[in-house]
């Protein structure tokens, strides 16, 4: 189940990525070097700073062939993607609840600091999508003034840690702490909620 | 003592970085992020590099927090930082002074031959700023034509180990060539020092 | 013979590195830190990913020494380099040969699948290139629709591993592949061989 989760949302991000590669009018190769950064690059840095090496992508082919195949699809179906505008949405919210768990628990399992895990979780959610930017030359969207999008990340993990120190099964905690970041990003997309503007414009 | 020039490194940084964070207009997220890297990005290249893992400042929490109250300190106080400028220059200044020397000596722990313990040095003071500019969609300010900032971390790196065929105490080593750093830098700003312009213009 | 084709490889790549820093009129230090990443940065992504810490250019200072000299070559003179483009042309295509093959053997040697291994061969070679694009503010051209580049050196990982199957011995292999790279590569420039374009423009 979790597995199948993974795999929509490493889908929801390849085709980002891939979307945005389209803009930037990138070759084939191109695009499909965007989506595949979008994909695993938040999971690799994560990777690298705690220095499990082969990183995660490495020891796992299935995501390099979704990602392939994803490619594939954006590229053939570039002109009606707008149509699926919304379930990427959906898949993309479900895939950073999940990234964020998953890296957030490769922290737990370090023993680091509740403070380092989200960090971990929210670098694994978000990092790919600053990667992609930095590689398409834009300033990460992630930290720009629109819709909250890590900040759901943070607050998933911080539910994580809460519930954690009451009585609950293990797998209660995940999902409740999933469905947060999930349904927080997809509140603030429905309602526009944006961090609090700090400049007087 | 060595700790208290740290922390008012970090402290610069996370402001210097803050404030190019306000100039392209991030939310709250992004500045912080911003100011996160610019304190401890070059440290963690070098550990990356060398393979320290998990990076620095996963071991000690200090430096997260101290970046998070500076970056709340320069949201709170933004429009007032011009008055700080010199202090801040300063404390940069300084920061870069004892970066060098710690990612110096990372490199002679390991027996890294002096040019690349000098690297790292210089990595450890100048790359934060470089990964800041990178994420903020700007050429790294310290390959441009402006100020030498890189060449005083390899000035000082150079004069630890020419001291160091010397007969003397390690501190005295120590604080010469931070001494070398930080005055060259100050120097630097004061008569605009800049290096050798190749172009004809 | 190999060591002087990888020299041959990392001259023509700190040259390339530092024609893009003069565009961007970089200081002498920025010009030589865009040498240096576009020379190694490939190979040191490569050995971050399986980790393999201290990396690459950190074992043999050579590879140093060799940017060194021929940044300041370049930077005494820049304004001859065009006469010189055909020959760097030409040790680009020999250097992405080796480094793709030298890359994707660091892959064998740790049993990863021969899609990993082409992928590291790859990166080895075409990502000094893309961090060095980043570093000045561009969209990498590997991933622009321009002539094929990333596309011959998986054509040559690619035959690597179908010749690797017959029974032939190490060397014709890795000369053939190495060949594959190096002549489709010329070929492409010659001829203006560009990737399918996607577009309708």
């Amino acid at each position: 189940m979790l597995y199948i989760i993974d795999i929509l949302g490493t889908i929801a991000f390849a085709i980002s990525g891939a979307l945005v590669a389209f803009d930037k009018r990138m070759d084939v190769f191109g695009i499909f070097i965007i989506a595949f950064v979008t994909a695993v690059g938040g999971g690799t840095l994560r990777d690298l700073l705690i220095g499990h090496t082969p990183v995660g992508w490495m020891n796992d082919l299935t995501y390099t062939y979704v990602i392939i195949v994803s490619t594939i699809f954006a590229i053939g179906f570039r002109s009606k993607l707008n149509y699926l505008r919304t379930s990427l949405l959906l898949f993309d919210a479900i895939g950073i609840g999940l990234y964020t768990l998953i890296g957030l628990e490769k922290g737990v399992e370090l023993h680091l600091h509740p403070i380092l895990c989200i960090a971990l979780g929210t670098m694994t959610a978000c990092f790919g999508g600053v990667i992609r930017d930095i590689l398409c030359n834009e300033i990460p969207v992630v930290f720009r003034r629109e819709t909250i999008y890590a900040t759901c990340c943070i607050l998933g993990g911080v539910m994580y840690f809460a519930l954690g120190v009451l009585p609950l099964d293990h797998n209660i905690v995940f999902l409740a702490s999933g469905t947060i970041i999930i349904a927080t990003r997809l509140l603030a997309v429905r309602f526009k909620i944006a961090l609090p503007n700090i400049y007087r414009d």
